[in-house]
């Protein structure tokens, strides 16, 4: 597949209809992946069988795993995806066989500020309009179990607060008694809609009710998304779908979706979902797009199963993980990592001039108004006092014992002298390499050099190691997070926090990992935090359990799990023409 | 594909997975339709390329085009999808090319108390699975749809509420002034979720807002549905959504989808569902099932692109309507037919010995509950009795125009006298033919005899007139149906109804036609007033615009848009075995 550049790069939208795509199965069978296992949808997606990735241990393992990730971004975010799709085709110029492996993105955002999430310029996964909408409907899957689940759980106690235990008994079924302030599970939908967040459902008549405050939350932050992102069969998905709490009883005990004879359907809703997708590059790479669990209440990161197979078909997976080395990747490596038992051999941390002079006191960075002179002018000393963010996500990286290169991600306004003291802070801070890279404006020629410093990174053998012990208590793991990751000189936990932790250690869950959900924007909890803040605490507000996903995430800090959409929202560019050629999608 | 038939005839899911499924893309050449118009999801279901159906004058007309539909039904149903199945199943035997054209069911009753919705016994779609539950996710686009122009609504009175407008001004828009009280689109979900019925949203502080009372409808009974099943193609589809009515402003003017900028990309969303899904029966004819608009408050029929593409590729196309002749078949005449320009040539009227005998005056048939001994045994009065509803509906069919079989579809317990007593009458209420229909016990052989009777009816030039001009004003199209269809003496309109006729009509939407929303167990408003009720008029309560759908719909009594989970409800019995196999889905 040939791809003509155009200078100035037009839109994304543009060059990727532009492109000629090749037929999906082929780019399976260039893998090798057995024709079998491959379901087309349509002729430029397929599902791959998850059995091929079902066993860690049968697996055959080839691949060189590389995980990308960043230094704190601005709310701009700093090219992540860009990158981990350009480092892909960069490979491809230097004639390796490598394949990448990406979360599906939210739809929702796409209708707000966000726009597509395929990528950008000439690094994009296409065709970016099923990327970006839809795909093949995994996101739908996953709602329709979650709400199945909630519509159980509060019919449940519409039917037990009316009929008797005999007319229970009689079905053959026991009563549960949830108690209606004890649901632990919300409902969701794929969309930014801000009136959902705190709603009162069950008005109307009695058989109307239960009458309750509950809410909505955007689909990917539902625990069947970390689920589905972390199972590593059927079996898996249906036993952990199972183990989710989604209420208490009037006692207080946890009630499962299990106890509520949900888990099975919820499996069944889900059993295509589990497949994952497989794209292309813009440059004909394969690309395996599976589930998008929330960075900050999840653990943010892609499928375990998609990884395991990419990894038998591949000489490099390249896989992204959600937001700063401080989130994503450590809940990479603790989280998923432990539970697909792949074991990582370099990180991309990719860094922009732009995010470092923010942590140098650079101006606010807002979307949708124009950048302040700062960030478009040469400007060494803001710079310079910003590296201190670098150096500290570079410390992260070095403490799970893996090479890291700096990804420098490059915008034409950035000098060669701001590129020279970031590669010096980078090397001198104990990078691999560091290197400038051009992908957006011209695709994998423009990371190929990215590319060869990551396969000689790469090429050692791995002296992964994982932060905590699962044997550690609860709070032991949340200190060693906030600690010898964030440097907090310590944590703060609230009277309830405290309360929850001290609970779920004598319920049996003190040996499950940590997901930390906290702002992204700040290696601390405090998004006005910039740099590498020293002699701060972190606070623990409230401590959640997500039995089935396998973590308790400890809350530190505002975390919205529902985003509004803006004054003057994305749809309003969206259109088709007709024959169904979409524009305005960026 | 060749079936091996047990008796007892095992489950639904138990046939469905033992059936030797074709390749889709076999199918869809066996029928002649171009390669480069198949899009497979997977190897057994297919989406077809919608501009096959795209323009009705250029659609080579080579079908006979037949409807199914039925007598009042019990809340049982009467078994109209699995006749529809069985005819083309019939069709198959006696040497003729026949699809079917079937609407996609709400997943939501799936894990409620119905069960399974792709006919049934020998006579089924598969696979019935994917039939079941997503199909290709049709409905999940349509939800998207509707409820990013839900948000779109809450949002724009949100922020119109908090800045002024000269700050509207600057970002190119201005303010549209919907009135908090006059929004006119609720949220959907494909869920059975009492809890939804009735909603507060927009709780919590100024930035969740506004708040409101509110309701989530069941994602069929979305306009959205009903417009992507009526939409001739992509730019009818991209028109008719920009003219949904959603909201009123201050001053009572409508104000559309257009208006809030939204109908774009909600066409975006629909780009993958407006092409219809080709499955297949369980003797390997094609299938095509797309959209399931809601039967009592919209039209509840297939999609119009799906018939149009089915004309052109087969002999016989059979397409089922929802609930009875007075509700599904009189909007498939009236609504659908003027919209696809498609003329029918035969009507089958599904009939069975036990909803004739509930018309009799039999004791109450409820779901779940074993059938009362006067349906089990043969009981010839109260058979005679419920004569009168099978008359009516017969009626109803001839004042058409079309040539009607009954279908009598034959359950174990039926006996021959019952049988001859209903074909006497159905001959004698003008019925071209009437056949015992065995199709669920044995496939295509079971309804040989049915094909052959619909193949003389249909062989004749069809004398198809409307029941009613659109140039008719709204009252007097509403007064025809009831008088000249339901058998009223007349209709009782509310003073609000009448109000609201007046101003659709000042509006410019009085040459809409008319879709009416009520109790599909009686052909009168009362589902307790069973046969052929005389002597009552029809109260219209309230009446409602959807101006992309294109029909005004006037609601008889209660019409509930939302379902609630019965105490045990279908998804305790589904689950998954380690392969991702489904058990308990009947």
């Amino acid at each position: 597949m040939a791809i003509e550049r155009k200078n100035p790069v037009p839109s994304d939208i543009e060059i990727a209809q532009s492109a000629e795509l090749e037929r999906i199965s082929d780019i399976a069978s260039g893998l090798g992946i057995p024709a079998g296992a491959v379901e087309e949808y349509g002729p430029y997606k397929a599902k791959i069988d998850w059995r091929l990735g079902g066993a860690s241990e049968k697996a055959p393992r080839k691949a060189k795993y590389i995980n990308v990730t960043a230094i704190s971004p601005t709310p701009l975010g700093e090219g992540k995806t860009t990158t981990t799709v350009g480092l892909v085709q960069g490979f491809g110029k230097i004639g390796k066989n490598a394949v990448a492996a990406l979360r599906q993105p939210s739809m929702g955002p796409t209708f707000g500020i966000k726009g597509g999430a395929a990528g950008g310029g000439y690094s994009q996964i296409i065709p970016m309009e099923d990327f970006n909408l839809h795909l093949t409907g995994d996101i739908h899957a996953v709602s329709a179990a979650h709400n199945l689940c909630a519509a159980a759980v509060d019919a449940r106690i519409y039917h037990e607060s009316r009929w008797s235990d005999g007319y229970f008994e009689k079905m053959g079924l026991s009563k549960l008694n949830p108690d209606p302030h004890g649901v632990a599970i919300g409902r969701v939908v794929d969309m930014n809609d801000r009136v959902l967040r705190h709603v009162v459902t069950g008005m109307g008549s009695r058989a109307d009710g239960p009458l309750r405050q509950s809410h909505f939350d955007i689909s990917v932050a539902s625990e069947v998304m970390a689920i589905l992102a972390l199972a590593s069969d059927m079996a898996d998905l249906r036993s952990r779908l199972g183990r989710m709490v989604v209420a208490y009883d009037t006692k207080g005990n946890p009630l499962t979706a299990e106890d509520f004879k949900v888990a099975g359907a919820m499996a069944a809703l889900l059993k295509d979902a589990l497949k994952p997708n497989l794209l292309q590059t813009l440059e004909g790479q394969g690309a395996f797009v599976h589930t998008g669990p929330f960075a900050n209440i999840a653990h943010g990161n892609s499928s375990v199963i998609a990884d395991r197979i990419a990894v038998g078909y591949a000489d490099y997976v390249v896989t992204e993980s959600g937001f700063g080395s401080d989130m994503g990747m450590e809940k990479f490596f603790d989280i998923k990592c432990r539970s697909s038992g792949l074991v990582p051999d370099a990180v991309v941390l990719v860094a922009t001039v732009r995010a470092l002079k923010a942590h140098g006191g650079g101006p606010a960075v807002t979307p949708g108004k124009p950048l302040p002179a700062a960030y478009t002018e040469e400007n060494l000393e803001l710079l310079g006092n910003g590296m201190a963010n670098l150096t500290a996500h570079l410390g992260i990286v070095r403490r799970f014992g893996i090479p890291a290169v700096v990804a420098i991600n490059s915008f034409p306004t950035d000098t060669q002298a701001e590129w020279d003291l970031i590669r010096d802070a980078a090397l001198k801070a104990g990078a691999s390499d560091a290197v400038v890279s051009r992908h957006w404006a011209l695709g994998g020629e423009g990371a190929a050099d990215l590319a060869e410093a990551v396969e000689k990174a790469a090429a050692g053998k791995s002296e992964f190691k994982f932060l905590y012990p699962l044997e550690n208590t609860l709070t032991e793991k949340i200190e060693k997070i906030a600690g010898e990751v964030y440097g907090a000189d310590g944590v703060d936990f609230t009277a309830a926090a405290a309360e929850t932790l001290e609970r779920l250690e004598s319920q049996g869950y003190g040996k499950l990992p940590i997901c930390m959900a906290k702002t992204q924007y700040s290696l601390s909890h405090d998004p006005a935090l910039k740099g590498a803040p020293r002699g701060w605490r972190l606070p623990v507000r409230e401590v959640r359990l997500a039995a089935g996903a396998g973590f308790v995430y400890p809350i530190c800090g505002d975390i919205s799990t529902m985003p509004g959409l803006p004054s003057k929202p994305a749809f309003m560019n969206i259109d088709v023409d007709a024959e169904g050629r979409i524009s305005g999608l960026f």
